[in-house]
């Protein structure tokens, strides 16, 4: 038995130039089935001479890349569309396999990821930029869109393909070449994913990958080349990651950590309440930075929407070495503690009590994330102030994980995001370009003193 | 004489809470006429005590501010653009007074300062935002953009009415509240145009002013409460705002210095090139950062447009204590050396010639800048090249100053520009708000599993 | 008495070339003071030919204001708006002469026109075009918006001031020259608003009114130099405008009558409600085309919402010649009555009862009329399925009168709108331009067969 | 060979409720291979209880239709991309066959064709609303756009394919149900489309085909279910349908015919400027709305520019009963003939000169077409000049068939288009939904008087 585990351990390889490099790297990571311990891959930890290769390669494939209109390189992105919808159940075998979540959120996953290269087919609409003429006689303004060249983004364990695509799709979409730094405790969906990508036939260097860790991460960070960084993780990495990319003068986009609140008022639906909440506190064993982590009952909500422990054991028969636990919900919990305010990912759930709306969106507002914040009621007039008020940059009216489609941004308020323009849609195309401001006088008569 | 001129010193005073104040600062920058090297006025070294005062006042201000509909925070910038409008003589005086530009290039600059508050007008129109039904059934999406809370604006000394007002209206428009730094050379214009603002009836708190110098920067790049930092100055500086900024996690959009090309191909009109070249590179003594200071000759070019020296003296009549300077063109400047590619702020003009307009591009992409790029010529198929090409933000063909008009973003690229959303226009309403998603399910019968 | 009334009658001119032109027109209509039966002005039936002189009038002031770039033309509606707000109550008092509605009614209908004169500041960013570079290698293409000449606006007797700035501020501000006819019936309160224009100092030509009834309206729509055609009334006349401008190739917006509903739910605050509804009926004498007429109440809320007859006496002592008329409530009409289905303009409210929302909302459903629904009620998932469901165009959530912002467009869907894009905002933008597209290339080399 | 040919004639059915159904109609209208004249099909021409049928359809399958999530509609159409992809060849050789164009050229019009399908795509970004809070302390304003429900589309011959692709791929992605009526001449192709979009396994009734002449069109305009017409086709027909639409309150967009000039200026590309001209003038058989019918050389254009007769014979060896013509080029005619200015659609090219180009504009001006006018140059003031200037809706800069990109409207000024939002991006968007206000207050405190 243990021959035969080493021999299927997955040598991960890094992706440049069209084709897949193995890293000088002489550290390794390796990559364990959660269910399970066993290893089943492992990453190498690629020094900053494999981040200048997978850069140089994508530098080089930019400016064919750059000419190639839209219009024929968002046909590369109707073919993977094909191409993922075929292989989905595969991929998210492979996600369950090295992250651990059920297949079913893997396949929820995969769609959302989907959704961003349907959305990103749409760039000949979304990279449009703007003019007016006559800004005085005869002089016309137009402000043109135009790709930055190297970009590149870095992802977390939780979501090993969708985070990935919340970048990819609009960044080769509007011109520029990518290096993906995939987490290197889930290399294998986006390996995957690349091959796919390979079928499309897009040409040799506009997508790339280096897998690693800090070093890969700080010299991406640092590398004159890259323009611009996308990055995903907890929120002490994505600080780290805006201000280092900050004093290397780039654009950056980093979403952190979360501790979402749901709060129920006593009109609530509570049926619904109570099974939307478990889902969202429990799914993806509470792994999504959507998830929510505190929920506040006020007045006479708490007997009503109390999620139920469904008792699901820690200990899996034939599983016996997976990382499993069980959701706990901790009832009574201080507004004030660490347990209500520090990012836990896992499923626990909190319970605080509040006499008002207010003093609960008093709770949010002290917190240091702003990720998301839910309600649950049948009020009217409750979800407009809710709306108005709770400072989260994702907020959900009876909706457990209120996650953006695609064509809207994937917002994030205070320490769980840095930055302006977010992942998805418009924002995304704003951010994977940059405008550039042209004035033209053609006849000398016409025009009057500029 | 003297003890007149000591009494005409103006003390420069901060503005917060709705009246002005007298910093506790110990230290002070002596204000100076450039045209007689009198000192007018004296600017405090605010300390960081003095920026919390004037933060503390928008923090307090902000809540009420935000509550009142924009329809009605517009009705300030109307009466402002009429009260800018009667006063532009004066303010134009003053402006000359402290900077030394001449009375038409003051009243141009402020020409282009209410151009931005008529625009920032349209933030009704300008702030909504967008919305989806039936993200899945029943449930709905909407993008609601909402003021950040306190903001601030750091001014350089060579617009000294300008360059506040590329923020100030947007910023205000949108909800927010702001705290202006002016230039410590130049304090005295935003200080009348603050007592203008005053008369709008402007709700106390909203616009603040702290004088000073690097610490006041420092305390507002640290400060918890600032949410954004709008900079504009030398690049060295701007560098370190971006970064310190980001270290705070703050949005930040910071322009730097510049060293603008302007190309000159052999079948351009000759007299009209030489003209606004002329302008551009000698007008405001050549402190504008979309000065001309590179003029790249192809060809026989060179002869047509070489802009004459106009042999105005160093020494004026009356003001020989003033800091004038003559308008120098350095002929035969090598593209490699440093007279060619660092910035002078001043009214210098060096002369480089290239073989062909690739060549010549190739000169504004080796520079480290990237704020303006011009061309001079009649081909069509030039002009396409080179806006399709030249790497600069704020792109002219046969224009000398390429500045974008308030309704389009002031540009600027490479090291002329640190962050994504520029100043004015659809940038500025972006960069002063955030987009907060809403996502709404309100039946339980309608909705599948989401 | 009868003398000075007969020397107090002003007669009525039009306005073409920049100045005041007596018609042709043999035959004149009274205008009088509701209040009184006083007349207080005679309006001219104005021919075809006075019709040709005013469109000729617009038609040679076209090309030059044309080429006045955008951002010259709003600086007339800057002053516009500065006299409007100085006049207002000189305004109000006229519109109160003539049409009857209260002071307070008159300045309201003001704060909307003026509203729309603030939006139509916009234009520089609202009339941008859109464009992409590289549709195929080397091949741009842009999308430029262009005034589209003379147009004309066809004005009811209701709001004397208001719906003419529904239309008159776009027009100009996008580069078109203007026609107006008011109503007949109230000609004067747009006589002094064009005396205010004329003080902007607004080329001659730019605007321009023709007074008169039918056959002015069909010289309009026949006129092959009137490109648009933008016209608020009575629903037949709406459709016969739409229909014979079409025939003349036109475009054109035809905004017709109203027979609006309020539901109120048993939830609903009925204190608000009440008042509410009260104001939304009786307001402006039930002649506003966005009045509530027809009250559905649901289950028990009748007994709470039913409003108050104020018990205002038709006769009132010093105006006994005047057309006053009280509120009148009318309860138990039959859905399917001509009353409850036909527009009365008029101060008159129907009850009708119905057994649920989906009763009420098919009463609207069956309504040949869609340009306002309103619904009262506390809860989010009812006000949910109404906005989804009501077919209208204005959606009232606990408002009685849903009259769109200036800055988004006035909406009218089935009899009570004609066309596709409305008065106000984006839509008028588009209504008042057209778009042009240009595909350029430049260079033989780059570019691929296309 | 007779009865072999009678039994390979295909009988042309309507398509409604989700199968093909054969029309009631009597009358019949022969299809023939125009390289051949052999009949190949028969057109019934329905009646207007055929069009009930088919309009019936739509109108059932609307509720649910509508119902679907925009994300889900757009299923379909990534599914007939593929689909369209993969039987491109056997789709070209239909429209070869049934309208004589070239495969290649075939293989072109449906290459545009899919473009509107991957446009369409967009719709969840493309249909968004938008919306503002507050615009009165308390209430906020939404737009939200609304499907219309039943439309229409009328086609003509010359692009069988393409032309009902500017329309239903936007129609039913933005939610409503459509109707095509394809030309009589050519319904083969779009059968064979109906029968890849069956596969896509859109829900019955989702789109109907309606075979017919003018009692078809006449009933489509007339039907009250109906809500919107779309045609293109001749001017009169254009004209009629724009009135008889009107007249039943609908909207619509009417392209006509077209006369479209190219203006050669002394200095263009003369080799360039003649292959493309050419390949306008006689592509597609001259049977394109784009073709350039008039040459107006300037000065001393002509002799570099005229294009080259190509010599082709009438007489096709093996198709002696084809229809088909040599290109002609008429020199020497007179501007003002009614050869310059008639819609000839073949391939037939009028040589025209002229003095200056504003003489050339002139005799655009003059034309009452307004579909394209395309400029030869290698001056960028002249291209300007001719972009500000030229009054046609698409412009060709040294381009012959100025054909806007799927994600720009198809555009046509003065008689070549009745109705304001054209084909195609943007514009369809628009014309494919209706935009609904909603205003909601939610609590009684926060709200000033509205």
């Amino acid at each position: 038995m243990s021959s035969t585990a080493t021999t299927q351990v997955t040598e991960i390889l890094n992706y440049f130039g069209g084709t897949w490099h193995k890293s000088a790297a002489t550290e390794f990571v390796n990559v364990s089935n959660p269910a399970t311990a066993e290893v089943i891959a492992r990453t190498p930890i690629s020094s900053k001479a494999d981040v200048d290769a997978a850069v140089q390669s994508a530098a080089e494939a930019f400016p064919a890349w750059r000419r190639t209109p839209a219009g024929e390189r968002i046909q590369y992105l109707f073919k993977l569309k094909v191409l993922l919808e075929d292989h989905i159940d595969e991929l998210a075998r492979i996600i369950t396999l090295e992250n651990g979540k059920t297949f079913a959120e893997a396949k929820a996953e995969l769609r959302r990821g989907i959704e961003n290269v349907e959305v990103a087919c749409g760039i000949p609409v979304m990279m449009q930029g703007y003019n007016l003429e006559d800004i005085t006689p005869g002089v016309d303004e137009l402000l043109i869109r135009q790709p930055l060249g190297v970009v590149a983004a870095i992802a977390p364990f939780n979501f090993p393909a969708m985070i990935p695509f919340w970048f990819l799709p609009y960044a080769i979409a509007c011109g520029n070449t990518f290096v993906l730094k995939p987490s290197e405790r889930v290399p294998l969906s986006m390996r995957r994913a690349y091959e796919l990508l390979e079928q499309t036939g897009l040409p040799k260097g506009v997508i790339n990958i280096v897998n690693g860790g800090k070093e890969a991460v700080d010299a991406l960070c640092d590398h004159p080349t890259v323009r611009a960084i996308s990055f995903v993780g907890s929120t002490p990495v994505a600080k780290h990651v805006y201000q280092r990319s900050a004093a290397a003068g780039k654009r950056m986009q980093c979403q952190g950590g979360a501790k979402n609140h749901v709060i129920v008022l006593p009109d609530a639906d509570m049926d619904l309440a109570r099974q939307i909440i478990a889902d969202s506190a429990f799914g993806c064993a509470g792994q999504r930075c959507l998830a929510v982590s505190v929920a506040v009952t006020i007045g006479e909500a708490q007997n009503g929407a109390k999620p139920v422990v469904d008792g699901r054991s820690t200990k899996i028969a034939g599983h016996e070495n997976g990382n499993f636990i069980k959701p706990t919900i901790l009832d009574g919990v201080p507004a004030s503690s660490s347990l209500a305010n520090t990012e836990i990912f896992g499923p626990v759930l909190s319970l605080i009590h509040a006499n008002t709306i207010d003093e609960a969106i008093d709770f949010i507002r002290k917190s240091p994330y702003g990720n998301q914040a839910s309600l649950f009621t049948t009020s009217g007039a409750a979800a407009r102030k809710f709306r108005y008020e709770a400072p989260a940059g994702n907020i959900g009216i009876n909706i457990g994980v209120a996650a953006p489609m695609a064509y809207f941004p994937f917002n994030g308020w205070k320490e769980s995001f840095f930055g302006i323009l977010h992942a998805q849609g418009k924002d995304a195309v704003e951010f994977f370009t940059e405008s550039k401001i042209v004035i033209e006088r053609w006849s000398r008569q016409e025009t009057r003193k500029f």
